[in-house]
């Protein structure tokens, strides 16, 4: 670990003990408004809708994330974002968030302190009035966090993925493609002769401050769209955190139907390559009924079809849908 | 790894990829009743109270279990049996499970089979009627298993650790001290000559079938106690997890009382010292207004006094509350 996080110094979580570290880490979370907080065996969450809806997602040093490339604010927001955006694929409200974390016994608490600030600015900027509700802090070899996100329907039906309809325009939220080439930079540029992670190479490259790798560290996920895509009468919507071609498939082969993306001229709105195969920006894709105004940011980007031989077709050319499979690409590298 | 556990054999994780090892754990888990369970970006759960109550629970192989010592079902039946015992311990009814886990890429695929039996089995025996319904799949270097789950008070108030008045009974609901006593026994005999957990000796020693052990490895919480405790009402209730004086000692300070512990000779249930001091049985401590029959199979082991000097006392004397800090005692040993 190169020493230029500031964060990497410091007494540890051994040498503080659980105690001391959880009240240093709960402090800077954002609080949020649940019926009865952190203290007791379980949180109590209001679900004014009778139902809620809920997901969780675990991000693990090496496979999830490098520290010589992201700074543990930046894990902190990763963490929080990607999970508030499974809530608004829902067309859900963020009502709350758990997480368990799991540090090595080394580990500076300013790290934790750092990544409790990172789902702070998350929350605010992204879910503002969501907090986290309940956690639980434990000790492992892999610094890994697991986050639990709650979501109000506010008695909508969920938008799930299998609704989508020919005859349907297909649009999408948020930004398609930084993400990705950030990642692609660091990859490339953010590493030492021996191709390892270094802290120090993605500083001497200039990638640290390119706007594309901060978007890799800290996805901005259009969370407000998701309420409004639903209210708007969206037939199928899915978090876009594979790239759209992968997510696009899931949701053609969800609603038994052919995506035809648009030809650049149709709509304007140009996906090229990296946008059509690069993860981790975390829009919304949804499908809306021919005719509905699209709300909030979502864009045309293609049409639903009848099911025919492939999920996703531009041109009448199929597009490959298939990619990352965690047990299957991770060199089991950590840096 | 000693190869004597049948799970331990087979392709892995890594050689199967995501998609089916995910097939092949879900098939195996208890379903519940969700209003829409996995396959979208998030579940939907009924939340009949208009609340729900939630807790998260992480285990890491290392500190929190070792496989010399404890089969895959047993950490899947320990992963959710802790996690419903903190929703009964509310007073709420267990509604979900969501499970986050993290396999290293040479795990077995049969022991996250293995794991999701043991999942199910707890269930049914615990919580009949609640299932997963969400997760997430990811790889580490360190086996890790991140429970949360979700309950619903049926219109009672929610059962905190900050009720207790003096005057009221203090009770207990299941086993004190048999899973400590498993433990201390793996300790003893379940090591090798170099006091490394093995699975071998474990056996040899024939703490493998010893009933405590079985505790130890597949704790039994009384799950339906703490909706009735909730419905008799307690005043206050907490989950056993740390041993009666360390959670004893939580109650007491969080409703600024001191507990008093009966002499043996009160009530006849007798609180050895390994029941004062053992945890993970995962039992439920409550507190009762005076005169309220106790329900299910609560038995009284003292009384709620004014706030002294300690938090509890038995016979006039504190008994210490503190204990386990993962961060300050976990040696770093896996195995």
């Amino acid at each position: 670990m190169d020493a230029t996080y500031d964060a990497w110094a410091g007494p540890t979580v051994g040498e503080l003990g659980e105690l001391v570290v959880l009240d240093r880490i709960v402090r800077r979370l954002p609080a949020g408004a649940p019926l009865l907080g952190p203290g007791d065996d379980c949180a109590v969450v209001a679900a004014p809708d009778g139902r809620f809806v809920v997901t969780t997602d675990m991000m693990v040093h090496g496979p999830d994330f490098r520290w010589a490339w992201s700074a543990p604010e930046d894990v902190g927001w990763k963490a929080a974002a990607t999970n508030l955006s499974d809530v608004a694929a829902m067309g859900a409200v963020p009502t709350g968030l758990v997480i368990a974390l799991a540090a090595p016994q080394d580990t500076p608490v300013a790290v934790l302190e750092a990544f409790a600030d990172g789902v702070r600015l998350a929350v605010d900027a992204l879910a503002p009035g969501c907090g986290v509700i309940g956690g639980d802090l434990s000790t492992s070899s892999a610094f890994t966090v697991s986050v639990t996100a709650f979501g109000d329907l506010e008695g909508r039906a969920p938008v799930v993925r299998s609704g989508a309809r020919p005859g349907d325009v297909l649009a999408v939220s948020g930004e398609l493609g930084p993400a990705a080439r950030g990642l692609t930079r660091l990859f490339r540029e953010g590493v030492d002769a021996g191709g390892e992670p270094s802290r120090d190479a993605v500083v001497a490259s200039g990638a640290d401050t390119d706007p594309d790798v901060g978007r890799q560290r800290r996805p901005v996920p259009p969370i407000a769209d998701g309420p409004r895509a639903a209210s708007a009468g969206a037939t199928a919507m899915l978090d876009l955190s594979d790239g759209l071609a992968i997510d696009a498939g899931r949701l053609a082969r969800a609603s038994g139907v052919t995506l035809a993306l648009d030809e650049a001229s149709d709509s304007g709105h140009v996906i090229d390559e990296v946008a059509l195969h690069g993860g981790e920006d975390h829009g919304l894709l949804a499908a809306f009924p021919p005719g509905v105004p699209l709300p909030g940011g979502f864009r045309r980007i293609g049409v639903v079809l009848d099911r025919g031989d492939a999920d996703l077709v531009r041109g009448g050319v199929p597009v490959p849908t298939t990619g990352w499979d965690p047990y299957a690409d991770w060199d089991g590298a950590a840096g």
